[in-house]
């Protein structure tokens, strides 16, 4: 088993191939900061590989010039060898992190700033000499000596107060919504003694299809938990338009908005179980959702983001309060969203865009490709944004896949087929008999079928397929289906199948992505070429395969280390808004800057769409290392 | 009958004697303005009196300078003999107006600036090329091609804006909350079409007797109506004190808030019915009430008002919402209070201030006595402001006294007691037969029984009294009563009875507010020779008679063109926050400035409470005036 060497303080500790660095470090007994728990979307558990090498996924928490020095996170990386690592302790940290760039990086590049603080005071008693009420005196203590301000209340804090003073012996806790634009301060909170060490936060992320959300303890600025769950609305359409056709009425528009906060809560519920945290300790949510998810969730009807020219009734929404919103929260909690651009290019984009550099380049073009259910693209640098919208549907989210399944225990992430048995050898999230399949299996399989020529480029299965590798007697209106897992090896006990309808939904997909790349450069007279990064957002597993995606044309063709894989940024902007201040002037910078292109109206974008529908595109020009591959020369 | 007589565009009219001046001009056929309806709170009404005389109570809106040169309060204003009046028009009427004084005067010393205003706006349509959302465009809209500001709203609000504009084809009426201490914009209510006439706003006091009201169209600044009811809370204790006792429990605090919200509501109704008014177009509310009222409309807990050291939860109410307060408002109406000084002086008597040049004084001292359940008492000038609060009882507002009524139709106003017969003849508001009899009736009878000798200075019943004009079989516990008129000329068929109680309960209420005066003065050294004003507010009837006030000692005896009557201060002051940023400033730097002297701690304050329980006090040379008729000799 390979050795694993830490600096400072020499430690070694001798793990399995393939465990995650990170886990080797706290197995060899060693301290490291890692607040989102390993998912990759802190960005605090950095360490530099000093000898040998290991498997990294780029999170896009790193410089191009930190990743030559050799610097991973630690969460995304996987032990393959005997490595020597260094770890940089916290005054270090501060040395390396990239100074004055918002874009990148999680809670180490400036200090914790939440829109909500708590604090204790010790407020003076009342006397005869102190006859000032419950509420001056707090707003004395507050002021601390200097001039006192008049403090905004709702009627229900204004209630507690008396109670919460002398319940504390005038030791209270007060929470306060930071005064961010000019508006005046807000005593949100009182409680007798001290709770100060009990403020927590949300960042959520409302996806079409998908909702996650990380529970944050914003007194220590570290993620206490993460979760998601599907989207309770997806049964009354998969995607954002049969979303909007189906809440016609007020009445639906109740409903849609019921499900999401269902959804949501049971998120929120069970974060604040796992951690044993009191959702009325929550005092602030920032949230990220595409524009349609938000009119939705704010019971807004979204009806004109459908019908041209397709406005919403809000990009910005002003900040509002938990009980206004539904969400289980404390009544006061501020609830703040990231600000959207159009109707078609939301929150969850302008959030995601702080999760990145491209916004802040100075002539380099970056590309940033967000494929969940619907795919945006925003294409630009330090000067100019641009970015569109197309209609991809769900399925690299597990959805509108016959077998899909969100990147949870049991999903097949990874497949490889092998080329002279047809078979599909899978690896399975958590091990054990897979479930489903997520988005980054769903890629890899079709990248394999197509690559070894069981299904051809206009993605229908080979005439060689067949046999125990397909399933035909699937009942009407279902064609066939290759077997990925025969019932014997799933955990259900059922075939897990991937069928020609299935090929065709990720061929639609894919190409509504590549399409919408491919024309928003032409509107601007470039090509692929220009692009020097490619930040690449979205549902996918954990795990996603850059040269499969390359295969399969739903990503260009460009050089590997042009690819920044960045998870779930809309939930990480979240985060970063939820707990930095400079986040949250940057995102509404960011929503200002963004040109928007509406593909609809376009017929070039017809033309680019088609093209592309074919595996991997019908211009193998465009797609030089795959046709090289397919000539059997060896891919660079 | 006396002739008016009416400059400039002579006209003139003939009109009976009592006529009030008001009257005769309407009935001249000419235009004046009067908002208040003629309640003497308004100040709009000036005319000058250029030939002859009017009978004229002060209302406070007048200098001594302008008194003396014939200006009077036309509503005021009584014709007696034939007279030549001349009316200002707008231009000259603001060159009258003293100048940059805030305390005095109403809506004619600065144009109105509500707190809540409406704005039409014609919204830009959303286009392909103009594809703001909804928001957006009215924020542009309403920056009128300056730079657009960041509107607040709360959800409800939002939720309305998609239909409202398209509905009124994005021509909306927007109301919006005056930013006036560095907070955001917010936008509170949006109506599709022009709807810009209808905004209306309430000045609201709430006292512990009785609740009054103004309706108040913000667009043309002008009262549409008045009106008042007992407190409901009074069946729960006639005075503060009792009303705290009581609110003992949550449950109790419930009930107390519901009864005042419904008093105060069915004002409001019936406001709106009369002037044809949706309670729903009701944007602002401004409110005065002592402190224990004002916590009690909130729901907050008046427990340590009553408690050593007497600390009020709040002194100024942050700004709060229709929905919260739960009066009959629109849902995001702005409901705002004028600041209380603390525990028993509240923001009924800052209120009261703005209506009086108490505080602006240069080195003139005044004093500002509110006469209403609770006495309150401000004594200074310019530099520096004191005030106390002593627990005074109903009687002046017609409770706690066995016949006793509010000011209105069917009130015995005036009593004259026939020296030989030793009968009352009264006079009533609007004429007919009594029901019962006002604080200034009660003042009267007080005084002229005294006078005629048929009550002595300690307010029993002389041996003289008997016969028809004293009623012995009154039932067990209740002793004999003066019939002030008998069954037969009354309105109920019933006596107006004035007993021994009654005039014990007038003795302690009028010794409390004298010896408050008293006590005041000499903790700095100073008498009632110091004083060159006094204001006199308080729920008496419409015309309080000051030599009878003098007489039964409440008054000070000091020359009669030191006094002057305000009326309803506490009204007329909400009223004036309504409509004006400067009222609404100034009473906020008054508040600031009182300092509170606690009455309870001091045995020198109960000697000059004991020595005033007399009439008209035990010390006759502070009343020399009283001593020299009670020696025959006539009165100067």
């Amino acid at each position: 088993m390979p050795i694993v060497a830490i600096e400072p303080r020499a430690t070694s500790v001798e793990v399995e191939v393939g465990t995650a660095l990170l886990d080797a470090i706290v197995a060899a007994g060693r301290e490291i900061e890692a607040s989102c728990g390993g998912e990759g979307t802190c960005g605090q558990c950095r360490v530099q590989v000093s000898n040998g090498a290991v498997e990294y996924v780029p999170r896009g928490y790193l410089d191009p010039s930190e990743l030559e020095q050799g610097w991973v996170l630690a969460c995304s990386s996987r032990v393959v060898e005997d490595i020597a690592v260094r770890m940089e302790d916290e005054s270090e940290r501060r040395a390396v992190a990239p100074a004055g760039d918002l874009g990148r990086g999680g809670a180490h590049s400036d200090s914790s700033e939440p829109l909500s603080v708590k604090r204790l005071l010790q407020v003076e008693e009342p006397s005869q000499e102190n006859s000032f009420s419950d509420l001056e005196r707090i707003e004395r203590a507050l002021a601390d000596g200097a001039e006192p301000i008049s403090l905004s209340c709702d009627l229900d804090t204004l209630r507690g107060l008396a109670a919460a003073l002398r319940r504390g012996a005038h030791r209270v806790s007060v929470t306060l919504a930071r005064a961010e634009s000019g508006s005046a301060a807000e005593l949100t909170r009182i409680e007798p003694g001290d709770t100060t060490s009990r403020s927590f936060g949300l960042a959520i992320d409302v996806g079409t299809t998908t909702c996650a959300a990380h529970l944050v303890d914003l007194v220590e600025n570290r993620i206490l938990a993460t979760g998601a769950e599907y989207n309770q609305q997806s049964t009354r359409g998969l995607d954002i338009i049969s979303r909007i056709n189906y809440a016609k009425t007020p009445k639906r528009q109740a409903e849609l908005r019921q499900l999401v906060l269902e959804t949501l809560n049971s998120v929120i519920d069970e974060l604040c179980r796992q951690s044993r945290v009191a959702t009325d300790d929550i005092d602030h949510a920032s949230i990220a959702g595409n524009t349609t998810m938000t009119h939705l969730l704010l019971g807004l009807d979204p009806e004109h983001i459908r019908l041209e020219p397709y406005t919403p009734t809000v990009n910005a929404p002003p900040l509002l309060r938990g009980y206004e919103v539904g969400l289980h929260l404390h009544r006061n909690a501020l609830v703040t969203y990231a600000p959207g651009v159009g109707s078609y290019v939301g929150g969850d984009i302008t959030a995601g865009l702080l999760q990145t550099a491209l916004a802040s380049e100075r002539e380099e073009i970056s590309l940033f490709l967000d494929v969940g259910t619907n795919g945006e693209i925003v294409v630009g640098n330090g000067e100019w944004l641009m970015a569109c919208a197309a209609s991809a549907g769900p399925a690299f989210e597990g959805r509108g896949v016959r077998c899909g399944m969100r990147a949870d225990a049991g999903a097949i992430e990874r497949v490889h087929v092998d080329p002279n048995s047809g078979r599909a050898e899978v690896s399975v999230i958590g091990g054990g008999g897979p479930k489903g399949i997520c988005g980054s299996g769903v890629i890899d399989l079709l990248a394999e079928l197509w690559s070894v020529g069981l299904i051809d480029s206009a993605g229908r299965f080979a005439d060689s397929l067949g046999g125990e590798l397909l399933r035909k007697d699937d009942g009407p209106g279902r064609n066939a289906a290759y077997i990925v897992v025969p019932a014997k090896a799933s955990a259900s006990g059922q075939d897990i199948l991937f069928d020609e309808r299935d090929i065709q939904s990720l061929l639609r997909t894919k190409a509504a992505v590549y399409g919408a790349c491919s024309f928003m450069l032409k509107s601007i007279g470039l090509g692929f070429g220009a692009v020097k990064r490619v930040y690449v957002a979205g549902g996918f597993g954990r795990f996603l395969d850059l040269e499969k995606s390359i295969t399969i044309g739903l990503l260009p063709d460009l050089p590997l280390e042009s690819f920044v894989y960045l998870g779930n940024s809309s939930l990480a902007g979240a985060h970063a808004m939820l707990t930095r201040r400079a986040a949250r002037m940057r995102v509404r910078e960011l929503a200002d800057r963004v040109t928007y292109l509406e593909l609809n109206v376009s017929p070039a974008y017809m033309d680019e769409y088609t093209a592309a529908l074919f595996l991997p595109h019908t211009d193998l020009e465009q797609f030089p290392s795959v046709k090289r591959t397919m000539k059997g020369t060896a891919r660079e």
